[in-house]
C-alpha cells in the first residue's frame, strides 16, 4: 500500500462537539441585558472590539469570554451598570461553563472508527480546565493517542505536534471547521486539511479559504472523512 | 556509574519565578478597594470560600481569580459596588497578567547547568495562555525539552508525562514549592520528589509534608539542587 494518512488531527470546538452556538445564545441573552443602554448591533460591535483588544492578555475561551462581557457592559453604560447585572453576566458565563457536551452528528460513529485506522490527536484551543472537562464528557477520550490543547493554532504549534507524533507532513491531517486555524498554517508545513465548516464562525476566527491546493478538501460532513482518507492512500 | 536521575521536572509559579506574592498583593489591593463594606479579613475569607467553589468551573489561574474577585465584590456588598469599582478590579488583574516575570534568585544559573545534565520538563498549571507567556518572557523556554501546562497536578498527570517523557520513576524526580501539588502525588508513584518551600502558600494550595520518606527531600533554595542530584547517582 502507498503511504497514506498515518496521524489524523481533530480539532475540539464546532467540529467534534457543538461550541459557538453556546457562544451566540449567550450574547443574544447578554444584547437583552443591555438593552436599556444600547441596541443589539453596538453591544454585539463593542463586545467584537474588547474582544479583539483583550485576547493578547486572555487567550481564548470563556473566562476571558466573561471578563469581556462584564469590561463592554461597563463602558457601553458608561458606568451606570449595576452589580446586579454583573452578576447576572456571571451566571451566564458559569452556565456556559457547565452546559453538556453535544456531539455533532456523526462523531459518535466516524471518530472511533477513525481510531481502527489511524492513530488520532485532538488539537484544540480555549480555558485548559474547560476544554480538559469537554474532553471527558465527551466519551471520546479514550481514542486519541494525544491531546493537544493549545494557546493558539499557528505554524509553530502545528510543528511541534508534528515533531511529537513523530510523523512526517505528508502522512499527517488536520480536521476541522476553521480555515484559519485548522487549515492555512498546516497547508503551510506541507501537510494535509480538511475543512469542515460550521454553520457559525466567530469573526476573529474568520479566514478566506484557500484557491487551489492539493493537500487541501472542504467537506460538508465528517461522515465523509473515512471515504476520504481512505482514497489519499493512492496519489491522484 | 549506578543509575541516577534522568529527567528533572521543574514546577514554575514560586520554584522559577514569582507568583503567589502578585496574588497576595492584588488581593491587599482589592481589600482596600472594598474597606468601606467589609474587613480585610472578612473580605480575605470570602475570596477564599469563593475560589474553592469556583475551582470546579474556572480551574486556576488569573482569569479565575479576577472572576471571582468580581463575585466576591457583588456578594460582599450585597449588590452595592459600582460599576466603576468592579473596572478597577479588572484593572488589578489586567495588571498582574502584565507584570514581568521576574525570576526567584539562583534560577538564571542553576537552571542552565541542570539542562546540561538532565532532560528537564516544565510541569506547572494555571491559565495555559498566561503560563506560555510568562515561560516565554522568562527566557528559560529553549532549556526545556517538554512544557506540560496542565489543568491538575495529580498522579494521573505525573503518570502520563512520565509515560510521555520514557522514563522509569526511580530515575524523575519532580522540584516545586507545593507539598500538594509536586510533592505527594509524585512520591505515590514511586518517583522523587524536592521540595522547595516558598515563602508565601495560597491555602487551597496547603499540605503537611510526609514524614519520613526515601525519595524525598526539602531544600532551602535551588542552589544546592545540583549537588543533591549527583549524589542520588549512588544509592544511601
Amino acid at each position: 500500500m502507498a503511504a497514506g494518512i498515518e496521524v489524523v488531527a481533530l480539532d475540539g470546538d464546532d467540529t467534534l462537539w457543538h461550541n459557538e452556538g453556546f457562544f451566540a445564545d449567550t450574547q443574544a441573552r447578554y444584547c437583552e441585558l443591555l438593552a436599556p443602554w444600547a441596541s443589539g448591533e453596538a453591544i454585539d460591535a463593542a463586545m467584537l472590539e474588547c474582544e479583539r483588544r483583550n485576547l493578547e492578555l486572555f487567550g481564548y475561551g470563556v473566562k476571558g469570554f466573561m471578563l469581556s462581557m462584564i469590561e463592554t457592559a461597563i463602558e457601553l453604560t458608561a458606568g451606570k451598570v449595576s452589580a446586579v447585572e454583573i452578576q447576572a453576566i456571571l451566571e451566564l458565563g458559569k452556565e456556559m461553563i457547565a452546559q453538556p457536551v453535544e456531539l455533532i452528528e456523526g462523531v459518535d460513529e466516524v471518530v472511533p472508527s477513525l481510531a481502527e485506522t489511524y492513530r488520532l490527536v485532538l488539537v484544540t484551543k480555549g480555558d485548559l480546565f474547560h476544554q480538559e472537562s469537554k474532553l471527558a464528557r465527551s466519551g471520546l477520550a479514550e481514542l486519541f493517542e494525544r491531546v493537544e490543547i493549545v494557546a493558539e493554532k499557528d505554524r509553530a504549534t502545528y510543528q511541534r505536534i508534528l515533531a511529537a507524533s513523530g510523523v512526517e507532513p505528508e502522512r499527517f491531517v488536520m480536521v476541522g471547521n476553521s480555515v484559519r486555524s485548522d487549515v492555512l498554517p498546516v497547508l503551510e508545513l506541507g501537510a494535509k486539511a480538511v475543512h469542515v465548516p460550521y454553520h457559525l464562525t466567530w469573526e476573529l476566527e474568520h479566514a478566506e479559504p484557500p484557491a487551489e491546493h492539493d493537500g487541501y478538501w472542504e467537506i460538508d460532513s465528517l461522515h465523509v472523512l473515512p471515504d476520504l482518507l481512505g482514497r489519499l492512500a493512492t496519489p491522484g
